[in-house]
């Protein structure tokens, strides 16, 4: 009984349900029956939907009710120059040399505008970029009864690390517990576990190990587990606790470009690109209210996201990036330009969830960072890096484009 | 010339440049070619990127330097009952009846997940679903000398929209200007174009029209353009502004769920569930400086962007959204659950973008809302609601998990 | 019955209680019996607290169960220079010419501190400012039954506000309603009014004619009043509402410093100065998630509030305060400093309050603002812009310190 | 030459400069004659802002430029009753037993709702108060090349806490470093130095000991100081780290108050209070994009600090509140109140600063927490834990005046 014609005719007579078609056929089968009821029922024909090109099995762990696909153009952008060597009192970065990006995205003059910031990047020499803070996080809620026991609870916890490391470790080959720390409101005491999940993104690594930590805290206080996340982890809302102390790879990314490359081949100058920044990315995202200080780091983020695999709903604080551009004056006068950005918590991973699709598996070889790297968390590492570069090189070209406008119309201006 | 290999040659050797391909032949071998040059560098085999279905040259407005496309597993949920008529002084919603939902992720469970919550919305009698805001926005930065020029801008501006309003809606045969508010910090001001894009997402008709206004203000008044997005919009961050103010459309879903509909279904109790979203979405995510008062609602919002060719970046701020849950009691002491999402400033087209690609176009049409709708405008509305039903769908049942999983425990304790 | 001791010995013997005592003698007798009282209770002698120099009876409308006054030292700082003349296109400010401006704190420095600042303003020919907005807020919570009541609701007020003034205005006699503004979070409405109210700072006023509107609300839609603020005021509390939409009185004040000046004066450099701010003030501020963007605001407006017999707990939101400083670079490569500063949200009044209190009524007095100003609302505009300018001292006055003590030290690194 | 009306006439013809005064005579004859002088430059008596009641000396280290006192009325309210005993595995609070607390303001009405509150708090059998953290912050900021240096530099400060806390304590007889945290943005780091300041504010204290520990730092790194302060502190701004990580004290307190007294004494319902609080201190301040949770802490806390001698500025911190109201339901269907609030940053000491005042140190003396505690630390402690519960009536009342108000309402519209 596995032709799909039938099967999305029991479906549409209800003697089957649509997410049970896996169990009577094959993944593609199934997918297939499913998109002809589907297509009966809305009147329509879902042949590009249909047309996707991996076996449907190995979409198994990522999606549950499949049709297809949904295909969302790649393009590629670099070399990223990054400059990742150790020297003297510093211990380098993850990723050194030069990397093809893949960015998938529907965003037209995106992969253009990164492009052209990477080609000033490596005519200045390549960036740095170092990842300066790692961890990933959960944080269970936990109920008392008051203050008095949320004081006991914390101090529970405070004296205890060690004891609820044991218990987190058990569940997991590769993640360390670094951190808990605890948060009281009133009845409920938030813990914040804190993990090197090494390769993986590791949210799923970060719960389980979570929930055998939080058995012995139950056991051990008089707190009642009430959700495995209290929102204080933060994950995929924008969160300062997560701007403050980071999520995922905090890593920052920088380049110095000499003021006659600016005006070259950026056609502006670093004070005019400086301007721009304070106004824009620093006093406007002030005024703004808001957590971001940045012109568009997230089109970089949420599209090297999609090429390589990554939780696409994670770029809601991945994003999070602090740029700043400064006019550094030399002693004739004249300034280069300093760049940076700086993302608090960026969540990725070069091992599980989306990365062993066939497309983004091809992506994450691209930049030479399939699978676990050695040691481990290197290749994670380095994808920080590289896409906090690109996201500097859409910084720039951005901020750019902005000043090199002004100065055009500066110029009409004059010319009045 | 079009002999792939030999493009992906002459790029090696330095006489093409990798985003000149496409001047040189069409713009699938353009991408082949790309790929051969890629695949040499890197040492790669990218079969599956270049396994794409549908014609380069569609991608062309949205992709630079292609090199082939992601695919996203993409499945179906539903289906999404939606109570939009119009009864008595109600205005009704844009979306009605029951509407299959397609969304594209690589996050196992989450399609089961919002599929076990649109049921229980089906058999509560369905959601209802508002559009109370819509306006897509632009905010250039000025420069003036000081406070003085500034009030005098700010003042120019209040007593000139009509002006103002003229050049904007020159550019654009659909878009209509709403309304321009005035910030000023220190010799910076901004201004906050708000328009109504009808069924486009609408940033590129905002930009260019309010590019057009630009050219008024500096001309009437003392202040000069820095940048025509001042991060006051707020594009692709996350910005109290946005969650306060709203950008595309701010839309709220809720539904009655009665009590013995919460036990038999989601096997705990509304008072479990009002008590996890305090703890959890409410007090958890204030201790944590959010701006993101739910659990997942980023999930939804992401996949459905994905499936139906949304901005990605975007989902940054459209997912901001406020979960309530609260359980209403009856006479006889029991509770119903009232759940709710309002999503401040989801941004959402049915025209233009990533929407006319094929897998996304077909998406759309699943929904019935492929191309502008009729009243202009109602297609994004209704699209709207609908996601706004689906991140409700999605945070019941995890809510419910939450809460159900703490009442066996509770159970358990009893038992001790 | 009016012997003191005897009134506290009946308070001590549980037979009056210590709030009722002004019901049996004259408000003097009752802070001494309060005293006698307390100081028994605690062994405590209140010499100090009961040697306070006005009628008890005076500050009757401002506290109860009194026992005497805290004494704050009071200075004076200034002259305070702005520059609010009308000039051509420029409608001018309220404050105009020079002002002694009398603070009162216990924070050592804090005044010779501005006075510097204010000093160095002068010579720079003082200090612009202006209020660019003007409205007093409250923002009642109602509750619907879901979102079709909620999208009625909003509806109905944004069709009505003609006859929310009415009502609104019927209960004062100088207040205007400028603005209603509905918000929708589930099943709960939102309506910010926002109101002129001239020189008083005007919570009271706001309050009572809000209160006034929600009976037509309630009787004209399906809302319940739940709360009559619901938090969207925002009073008392840091919130991004009034950082973007302003209450009370958004002001900016600014100045701008040749570069000579601020040399002799500062020992610094323009440069100096814009590099500590913006490390500081902006990034620093970014990466703490914060709603301030200054170094020190709240010390000026906090002092200027207790003198001038303002609501000492609006600071919260009063000090709310962008500063921006610039290095102007002129042609001959050396750099101007253009500071400003800008508070989103300064509640301040001439009226009512604690402005009718002896020291508080001599503190206004000593500004010229007294009472109500003609045109209504001009004293209190001129008091905003007034402590703005102060606040600007302050602002460049710390700077300044930070920067030259930092030049020092890089000198010192020049001379290694 | 001490006759005050010479003196003024010497500042009027320019040979004495304001600030000059007191170089030439007593600090008293020095305020008088500058009260003269601005008397005769303002046209105004200040009788009673010169009708202070201490030596003028004493406010030496508190003010400049003195010329005398702002008067604000001093009430008082109680007995505060606290919970603070140890209990098995509880270490107690620091505050125990019934406390009088003053208050200082200019708001009518306040205290009489703090003091219903207190009362129902007493009868309800008293609160739990805890401090759950406890350090002062200062966090200056460093500028480095770029972001090799500044991995260098966060690493440095990883690897030599001890040589840190040497170079700190070596400043401060009482202070203890308890914590320094790196964060880096660009070219800019900022180190967050907490400090055990024990029963004194410390804000000056944790700034020498930083600044002595910055020398340190500036030889052993690259890293070059460029302000003391770098806004991560966070002192006198909203900001989101002292909101999660805290600053000074962090302070919980709490009750549970039977539905009985709830309705007899607050005339409304555990469920309506929760209700008001949840729609107006959770999900209103949650759309209001605030940092604080709750109704009027502001209120007690500055109304306290201004009777104790703290710093008035820092109310904009020390007022962070997060404000929770649960109805605990019993068998029987009935419901209890819980009530609690956690104030996350409060900075408070008894010895130094503006508490060794007059009025200020007897109000200390009414809460028996004059000057040092024994141990070190416990009299601050006990102040918050004080502050707190009073913070917690004023909720209470508030909250319940709310919700009757709106009972009553209910009533009504039964009755039609």
């Amino acid at each position: 009984m596995t032709d799909p014609e039938d099967l999305a005719t029991r479906v549409r007579e209800g003697e089957l349900r649509i997410h049970e078609l896996e169990e009577h056929t094959d993944h593609d089968t199934a997918a297939e029956a499913r998109r002809l009821f589907v297509e009966g029922e809305t009147g329509t024909d879902l042949e590009s939907i249909g047309d996707y090109t991996f076996p449907a099995e190995r979409a198994d762990p990522n999606i549950e009710n499949m049709i297809g696909a949904a295909q969302i153009p790649m393009g590629i952008v670099g070399p990223v120059d990054v400059n990742g060597e150790e020297t003297g009192a510093n211990d380098g970065g993850a990723a050194d040399g030069e990397h093809y990006l893949p960015l998938a995205t529907t965003e037209g003059a995106l992969l253009a505008s990164v492009n052209r910031g990477l080609g000033v990047i490596r005519t200045a020499g390549g960036a740095d970029a170092r990842v300066t803070k790692n961890g990933m996080t959960r944080a269970p809620v936990f109920r008392v009864k008051g203050v008095a026991e949320a004081a006991e609870t914390v101090e529970w916890v405070n004296d205890n690390f060690d004891v609820l490391a044991d218990a987190a470790e058990s569940t997991t080959s590769h993640g360390e517990l670094l951190d808990v720390e605890p948060y009281v409101v009133g009845d409920s005491v938030y813990l914040r576990f804190a993990y090197d999940t090494k390769d993986a993104m590791g949210m799923n690594m970060a719960t389980i190990a979570t929930g055998e930590a939080c058995e012995i805290v139950e056991s051990e206080t008089p707190a009642s587990l009430v959700a495995l996340s209290g929102n204080l982890c933060s994950d995929k809302k924008p969160a300062a606790i997560n701007a403050v102390e980071g999520r995922g790879r905090s890593v920052t990314a920088d380049v110095l470009i000499p003021g006659e490359l600016v005006e070259e081949r950026l056609h502006t100058t670093a004070d005019a690109i400086a301007e721009a920044n304070t106004r824009k990315n620093l006093t406007g995202s002030a005024k703004a209210g808001s957590l971001g200080f940045n012109a568009h780091a997230a089109n970089v983020v949420a599209a090297a996201f999609l090429a390589t695999g990554q939780d696409e709903a994670q770029v809601v604080e991945a994003a999070n990036t602090i740029t700043t551009m400064d006019a550094r004056r030399r002693e004739d006068g004249t300034a280069d330009l300093y760049a940076s950005v700086s993302l608090a918590s960026l969540e990725v991973g070069t091992v599980g969830g989306g990365t062993k699709l066939p497309t983004q598996s091809e992506a994450l070889e691209i930049l030479g960072l399939r699978g676990g790297g050695d040691p481990a968390g290197s290749n994670a590492d380095a994808l920080a890096e590289i896409i906090a570069v690109g996201a500097l090189a859409g910084e720039l070209s951005l901020l750019a484009a902005l000043a090199s406008r002004h100065l055009a119309s500066a110029h009409e201006d004059l010319g009045r």
